[in-house]
């Protein structure tokens, strides 16, 4: 063997880069150089942590709260979250099968490797959340990618999972509402998911981090329909701690053992501060400052999503929540990479091509995300315009 | 398939929890009901996190830095960490290079993740740091545990590479300090194993975590004798961070862009509010504190460890940093388990027996850590006297 040459495991070849970083960094060097851009690519809530949340933080600060806790997580967060449960969703969870993660994606790292086996593959849809398909990749699993679209408002079915489900098949994954879509996932569907991988001995793990920001109905937790699902949940979005790094998982009873066991040899344990500030998260005053960030971000859909038809893009399906529009920018250009490197030259509008959420016609595809205030969205449309009008 | 099974993957059956937790829980229990127990167990600094850093952070929190940062962590955290290896170690190293982790966990993890193919081994000593052999189990590589002793100072040497390498080998990892049992690799030793790794187009992993804490001389690091090799090291432990889960990788510059895109994938980011405090870290008033600190560990090393020689343990090579001391037990029982819970129920002492250490005779070995202040030492050692003199 060459001894100069850099043994990299195969997985890295599968592994892909958040390609929108490249449009990003051309974004900051125009930014640099003194051009005005709108962000409409940013996953992330414009919004600051909420105040309760922050006194919280500057207070386990102030306690000395800077040792390691268990693996698994304070006890108190794991109860104050299990009475979430049960005071806003009405659904009964021992605080046992709560497990405190160093964000969602802690908590889906956790999942995958408790789950997979060499080969084993997991369902999930595409388009979908980029990171998914390389945490089953992560572990030597086979992410299954199955092609949605408008009818099925870009979710899994019962009926995909039925056609697409095989020998070495052991899960599906859903996330409503999603990223990059914003759709949802019907009470209906979530039931016969359920019971089409409990009858197969499979699992189904529902991510539910965007779960918070639903504008038009209450939204379900899959926890009321079984205890048998993983519920993937975070602090970052709906409760605005995304650089805190806090997630937490639901886990069936028999895996939480097993869970913790691999917390603590990857992880030893979640960020002491982060768990200690997000004990205020679900305090009335906090849940109403994030019950009014929820109306000012429905406020932004409401105007983007028909200024972006108007546009002519094409958006079959309403995006019920999250912060994101999932667009069909074909009447634009047949190559949404190029539309989007256009745009931001253009007329400094950063938007996000289709490329990250997978291979299912992304160059038909762009993905918004209103985490903006109206006023720069008005800016971004009204530029869109300029350039697209 | 019985639909009531749980699929869980095999890796599973390979992933021990930390054992001296089921003690831990069990001291706990009797502290709850009134007994008083000294801990020797406790791998973590009694220090709180040095107020220059805690007061960097409540700035951070103040500043309103709360949201995600690069994956691979601050530009200036990066910079600045690169300053402290030219300062304090003579070392030229690119920020580029420098990859901000949560925690050394969460460098543990990016590095084995981007360097094992399934069947790949890594050679490690037997004793170790538990965890590593499970990160090699995770991304199904095959951990090689090479038994080690008092005759190389329970470390690895390039004689034990050239023996244990093998056709699928890809890596060694040393830890210098090592835990459990404090001792270093010398740089000599650490030239000769660079070297034989190199000539396999193999790496070296070198875990620096406790590399502050060195009492009899300056540590050097590994990244002085080639800039091809995988440094780990961690706010956690010298800087008294643990809870803030913060560490970083030295990488060589060949797979930075691998591990970018991997932490990109699994973290996303490393906590923000952690970051911007460990900025203030390597400023000369925080080594002040910390070289205060470093001092006390060694009057408490200088103190515990002719104490525990003197009650009959055996301790024949001199740990000379971290903070712990590893000691063959077997003058007193035969099955080192039996003994730390004879003397938790005894005499109200916790230590940690061998067993999470690896499969190299854990029965007739303990670890002490003096994470506590002398008097609790003293009245620890009054204590096992009272049991075993
Ligand atoms: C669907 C989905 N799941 C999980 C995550 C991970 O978020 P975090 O690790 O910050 O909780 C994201 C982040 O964008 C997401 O969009
Ligand atoms: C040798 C060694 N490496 C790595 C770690 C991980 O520490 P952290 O993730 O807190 O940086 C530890 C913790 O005890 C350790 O002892």
């Amino acid at each position: 063997m060459d001894k100069r040459a850099a043994h990299i495991a195969r997985r890295m070849a599968d592994i892909e880069p958040f390609h929108v970083m490249d449009l990003l960094a051309r974004a900051r060097r125009l930014e640099a150089a003194g051009r005005s851009i709108v962000h409409l690519e940013i996953g992330e809530p414009d919004f600051p942590t909420p105040e309760p949340i922050m006194e919280a933080g500057r207070k386990a600060l102030a306690d000395g709260h800077t040792h390691y806790t268990p693996a698994v997580g304070l006890p108190a967060l794991r109860e104050t979250i299990a009475g979430f449960y049960r005071d806003r969703h009405g659904v009964d969870v021992s605080p046992e099968r709560i497990i405190i993660t160093p964000g969602a994606s802690g908590a889906l790292l956790l999942v995958m490797a408790v789950l997979l086996d060499p080969g084993d593959q997991v369902l999930m849809a595409d388009p979908g959340y980029p990171c998914n398909r390389h945490f089953v990749r992560t572990f030597e699993g086979e992410a299954v990618s199955v092609p949605v679209g408008p009818e099925s408002a870009y979710q899994l079915t019962a009926e995909h999972l039925e056609s697409h489900w095989g020998e070495r098949s052991v899960a599906a994954m859903v996330a409503s509402p999603a990223n990059p879509t914003g759709t949802l996932v019907s009470a209906d569907t979530m039931k016969r998911m359920l019971a089409f991988t409990a009858g197969r001995g499979g699992r189904l793990i529902v991510d539910e981090i965007y779960h918070g920001l639903v504008y038009d109905e209450e939204a379900i937790t899959a926890l009321a329909h079984s205890p048998d699902v993983f519920v993937i949940n975070s602090f970052s979005k709906y409760f605005g701690m995304t650089g805190w790094r806090l997630g937490w998982i639901v886990a069936p009873e028999d895996y939480v053992r097993s869970i913790d066991k691999l917390a603590q040899n990857l992880f030893l344990a979640a960020p002491t501060p982060a768990q200690h500030a997000a004990l205020a998260a679900f305090q009335p005053e906090t849940l109403q400052i994030l019950d009014a960030r929820r109306e000012a971000f429905r406020e932004r859909r409401d105007f983007l999503l028909p200024a972006l038809r108007d546009l002519g893009f094409g958006i079959p399906v309403t995006p019920e929540g999250a912060f994101y529009i999932y667009a069909d920018s074909t009447a634009f250009d047949s190559d949404s990479q190029r539309l989007a490197e256009r745009l931001l030259e253009e007329v400094g509008v950063a938007i996000t091509p289709g490329l990250d959420f997978g291979h299912h016609r992304p160059q038909a595809h762009v993905r918004f995300a209103y985490t903006r205030e109206i006023a720069e969205l008005e800016e971004g449309v009204a530029r869109l315009r300029r350039s697209l009008g």
